[in-house]
């Protein structure tokens, strides 16, 4: 409760962005914290369906689809914490993000419309399906990091 | 609409989750990582429901719904992350969640069943619902913080 508490007393307020309902944070550090934090609550569902894509743990139907699932919600989540200001402090951020912001909206586009049918493959009950969508999406990862991210 | 959607399929997904879909971390430190972001997520959607229930933002019925199917989604998640083994380091984790694992769940059990409630008065357009909904919600989670988190 006290985090609640303390977001929504620091004046977290909302704004539209598109059609979802967009996070707008008090601090730039907020918005870090944020999307940061859906990276890693993204990258802990993500890694297990690449592990079963790679063969590195046994397929396993019924997670992939739990894995999935997640990854298909908290996919559109972290594009809202990479608000203006936010490009310093505890980030890895390139200020490419927002110099150069139509690109990176469309390779966010792009790794969300991955992500969905990752998720969908994930509910197949197939590992060809997964590995096929696996790569896939890995790659928008890949590529958003290469371009948007500092090593 | 997409993300309502896949929040629908996910509940699917994690009504059946059990511990097939349960996370697997290499290191404790990986477990607690994970848990905080998936809380840092959590209170983001958490807090802006909190302050239109509290009436220090305007409700916005949209943004309500939004906020709502993120919280019925990653309010299941933290859990995974209380692994055997991840009581020290960077969190502020009681010992009793793993010496009282029985009360932790219960308690546990008793938030993720008010959060889908709060999901589900959060789509009715109804500020009178959520600010009722989330006044449980929020209890469930100063009881647990309360009980299993240091100060």
């Amino acid at each position: 409760m006290k985090l609640a508490a303390s977001i929504a007393a620091a004046g977290l307020a909302l704004a539209f962005a598109g059609s979802a309902a967009a996070q707008s944070f008090q601090k730039p550090e907020d918005a870090i914290k944020y999307r940061r934090a859906a990276f890693t609550v993204l990258g802990a569902h993500f890694g297990p369906l690449g592990a079963m894509a790679n063969g590195r743990i046994p397929f396993d139907a019924r997670a992939a689809a739990h894995h999935g699932e997640v990854v298909a919600v908290v996919a559109s989540l972290p594009w809202h914490g990479f608000v203006a200001g936010s490009d310093k402090g505890d980030t890895r951020a390139r200020g490419e993000i927002w110099s150069d912001a139509a690109k990176f909206k469309a390779s966010s586009d792009r790794m969300q419309a991955e992500m969905q049918k990752l998720a969908a493959a994930s509910k197949t009950g197939n590992l060809d399906n997964l590995k096929a969508a696996f790569a896939t999406a890995g790659g928008t990862c890949k590529s958003c990091h290469d371009d948007f991210r500092r090593d």
